[in-house]
């Protein structure tokens, strides 16, 4: 790795939200920070990416940074394609996506558009991050877990991320002084139970808004949810292989 | 389970693709059929959620089958949440997804539209299949897989898929008398080498294409890309925790 690492930032909430704001001055203490980021909100995006419409991206300036922006039409995995393959001039040393504005603990990392970016990245090969804080508040206190942001990503530079993880961080809502340190996890197995708000619209025809409530009935004081309740940010190392390998030989007994 | 089952059946083609065409006349040979399927192609849509706009839902009739049809505004796992919580009176016993118009072998797990609707169903609890023939065409010949979809269904159904998977079963793109079997296989370590194509709009601005190139270089004959180069049908068991359990070892280590 050369002197000052190549950063790409990017995240899921937007490049003017406070999120990746706290992410990008972070970073400017660690490298080289190239920002590509959706021009609006994409949460819950998962891992879409844009195949049947055209993709926009434009250099922007929004601080007084040292980074350079690019503001783009897509989705977060959309966003790190682009970077890696037509923005950036050398393969980035890392990616960090983030910091999320809601938590993207246990089940939800299938369905965030925070982690798909980071995850897009460790298919690239490309050592990836994911920040996220639980706390939905676009005036939630980001400043308060900088100095523990940029830590641990010198951590992981210093380290090196397993080839073909990518990191799920996630920190709880609490002043940085009083978290409890950090966990490695493994994502709890929770779940949502939905809920659906039906309306009828003025012309009285229906219609429905998502809601749910998470379920955790995940006990395990090694899962993220147990490091979150407890004071403690957490780390879950992600992979992209969906297999499930020990239900392999359980497919095979049934004699294809 | 009752003696016919209940089966939910949606895919990220639409309701109108011939592929589910094709998977609600296999399932209708094994159960009671409801359709609740998006109303617009939704490919690479991943495991998108829709949480800041509405969704929408419309009974509707396609051919003179006896299944019942719902044609919705949202995602595959929409599609999956609204049947499971809003339309159908109990618990399905099975969701399948598909036929999807090309592969979802490998890394294109992870895109999948297809592939998001079983796994959400998964999440949820239910037994789910995701299908998908190598053949994009919009005439591919999905009746010659009839068949074959028929005799796996029911198999899943008689064994049980293991709880928390969902089965991501791709049909090489042969005459169904030519198809040389069934594999059990894990994801392939393959990946794709984006290139996006760059052009300029009749005002001048510059916009991008995604295309790229599947690049395979996993050599293992234990993999859904072999089998399906080789002839073979791929069955394999997909999860939704994505924690690669083998390094938080190796993070530990890290010393936090």
């Amino acid at each position: 790795m050369p002197e000052k690492p190549l950063i790409l930032v990017t995240n899921d909430d937007g490049i003017s939200a406070p999120g990746i704001r706290t992410l990008i001055s972070a970073m400017n203490e660690i490298g080289d920070v190239v920002v590509v980021a959706p021009d609006s909100p994409q949460s819950a995006m998962g891992h879409a990416i844009t195949i049947n419409s055209t993709l926009h991206c434009n250099a922007i300036k929004i601080d007084n940074g040292p980074q350079k922006e690019y503001s783009c039409s897509g989705t977060p995995a959309d966003c790190v394609k682009l970077g890696i393959n037509e923005i950036l001039d050398r393969k980035p040393d890392l990616c960090v996506s983030g910091v999320n504005h809601g938590s993207n603990s246990s089940i939800n990392v299938i369905y965030s558009g925070t982690m798909s970016a980071a995850v897009e990245a460790s298919i690239e090969g490309i050592p990836a991050i994911g920040f996220s804080l639980l706390d939905y508040s676009w005036e939630a206190d980001f400043e308060t877990i900088k100095e523990y942001i940029i830590s641990i990503t010198k951590k992981a530079l210093n380290n090196g991320i397993p080839m073909g993880n990518a990191l799920n961080i996630n920190f709880p809502k609490l002043k940085g002084k009083n978290i409890k340190g950090i966990k490695i996890c493994r994502q709890a197995n929770a779940y949502w139970v939905e809920k659906f708000d039906k309306r009828k619209n003025p012309q009285g025809k229906e219609y429905f808004w998502l809601t749910g409530e998470f379920i955790n009935k995940d006990k395990g004081e090694d899962s993220d949810e147990w490091a979150l309740a407890n004071g403690f940010i957490s780390i879950v190392p992600v992979k992209f292989d969906m297999t499930d390998h020990e239900n392999i030989k359980t497919l095979k007994n049934w004699g294809f």
